[in-house]
């Protein structure tokens, strides 16, 4: 499938320059007040190039409503700190190198201060979201919280779910028990949450303002993109050219993540084979064999693993065209409501 | 000095008793509703026997001026959740060991799952201040959550001086740059957010909500008890009952912790006594030589400085205790009333 680059392109930098202009003021407005080096160590994730995904849907999501840019700008900027601040907890969870292509925020400054610091965006994304009281009015603020806490809450269990098989050394796990953890961990806060505030942020205010039933078809929509993006997510960790993606090469392998393609693999490897895969992914980090990390790469590729999850992704693609053609919550026709449908195939041709 | 052992040990009790029915509901919920697993390793913190001071504080001082414990109850499970989490990300920052008698989160499910434990928990702490609106109405709740940003704000800010000092390994402070660090880590969510979250539930409700102005004597005599508790705690870590108060023997000097008596002993010592001690508490904990550590441990002693760091508990113990008399924000006398008052000299007289 093929989306609209340009456009797609044009709609993220548009949010992400205007997203990072009110971080900019935000970190400024508390290196004044507060202890400045924790906000240099804050801002490091957000100036380094993200894609800027989940701004662009919120603000293209309340202008297909008939809403403002001006009515969406806090809570975007809220949720792209959320998800900064998610990521340097990750990296921590996952023993990660590298993020955007520099080394992640724990190898830098430790673990100790980049749990600090994940902690601190949340604080600040929190901040952001009382200023929306004067820009959304109370009701809209509050039901914008209220998103935000199922958006967090479903991250952090799906998260748990993931930590879990890692800990216990789960495998056999299907492709269903693979979406139902990324439903959680990936759709809420990359598609689901950023439609929905958007669609809070710009509906008619007052009494009009969307109510659970109006909200609800978001959540299919985003459920199918957002398990899409997140297959595609760890393609390009397998098979992606590391100076674009921005991670290191195979790093899911390293650190015994179990995507759609490990599962297909391990799902129908022979015994010994699975044996030799399970060795493996049950070292730890620092003391795997890196010639052993290259057969399993390999292998999966030669099982067909790979083709598996392109195959997977590609379905869930075409799944949430045909919901949102379905859906009739975007009724202001242009560029804004274009992008929300070519940002569904450009989450599985993005190659970063 | 002494305190009225009983009537602190009741309303600790009380008030303990209370939030962990609240916490035991809420987590009881979620455990039907999403990932359980998450919540069996969420609730091992708040079920460990804590002292319940934060929510004591918090339903006296609500009642105090004359509020109801209903109108204080969540913002209270709130703060004692807040708490908890907190206590799980700086274990990990730390690298503690025990947390109240037993190993900590980290040691026992490992840094990725306690990294995810302590954001779940500031999650469902969030979902309870929504559930303020309920009990306290728009103006209160949402001040509520203000008062929540300004005391996880300044929290973390204070964890990044304290992890800024050993990252970049500095020595040579003064009293007074700890006591700008505890203002920060400890006292506003240990003492001042607890008295003003308290002022707020309990005082007459509508317009009549408490302005800045009314809430501003609390931050001094708040200020004042949290540094005398948060000495005490230094206190109790190098000369404590490790078996009373929970926490490894010395664990500070492992963890190489700049508390008040470290400071004084280094400003004092010679140079050569200097350069042991530095030695020491640069190692890497697991690098550390035992015998290094109580040579250090039997040094500070000699040099006075727990003597000093007795001292010094003292004079804020005293200076609360002045503030306090001065406030005319507790306008109910009773129980609460003296509680408050009797709190200021357990932070220096418990032993746990």
């Amino acid at each position: 499938m093929a989306h609209d680059a340009a456009l797609v392109a044009r709609l993220l930098d548009e949010a992400r320059s205007l997203v990072l202009g009110e971080i900019r003021r935000a970190i400024a407005d508390r290196r004044r007040t507060g202890y400045a080096p924790l906000y240099d160590q804050l801002e490091v994730y957000p100036f380094r190039e993200g894609k800027g995904l989940r701004p662009a849907i919120l603000l293209s999501a309340c202008r297909s409503v008939g809403g403002w840019t001006e009515q969406a700008i806090v809570s975007a900027t809220a949720v792209e700190l959320f998800h900064n601040a998610f990521l340097v907890h990750d990296d921590i969870e996952d023993g990660s190198e590298l993020r955007r292509g520099l080394v992640t925020l724990p190898e830098q400054f430790g673990v100790p201060s980049a749990v600090n610091v994940g902690d601190a965006t949340n604080v600040l994304a929190i901040a952001m979201l009382l200023d929306n009281l004067e820009v959304l009015g109370v009701r809209k603020a509050l039901l914008t919280i209220r998103e935000i806490e199922r958006m967090a809450r479903e991250s952090v269990e799906g998260q748990a779910i993931e930590l879990e098989w890692i800990r216990l050394r789960h495998y056999d796990l299907s492709d269903d028990d693979y979406a139902r953890m990324a439903h959680k961990k990936t759709c809420w806060y990359t598609v689901i949450a950023p439609l929905r505030l958007g669609v809070i942020a710009g509906s008619v205010p007052g009494v009009g303002a969307p109510t659970d039933t109006e909200l609800e078809p978001l959540i299919g929509v985003g459920f199918l993109a957002g398990i899409a993006f997140q297959i595609q997510d760890d393609l390009l960790n397998l098979v992606g050219d590391p100076g674009v993606y921005g991670k290191e090469a195979a790093g899911d392998l390293w650190e015994g993540k179990r995507t759609v393609m490990l599962n297909h693999f391990i799902r129908g490897a022979s015994a010994p084979v699975r044996d030799r895969a399970l060795a493996v992914l049950n070292t730890e980090r620092r003391d795997k064999d890196a010639a052993e990390v290259s057969w399993l790469h390999a292998a999966m590729h030669e099982a067909g693993s790979i083709e598996h999850g392109r195959r997977l992704a590609n379905e869930y693609c075409e799944r949430a065209l045909e919901a949102y053609a379905q859906m009739n919550v975007f009724t202001v026709d242009g560029t804004d409501r274009r992008f929300l449908q070519e940002m569904l195939t450009y989450v599985i041709d993005r190659i970063k």
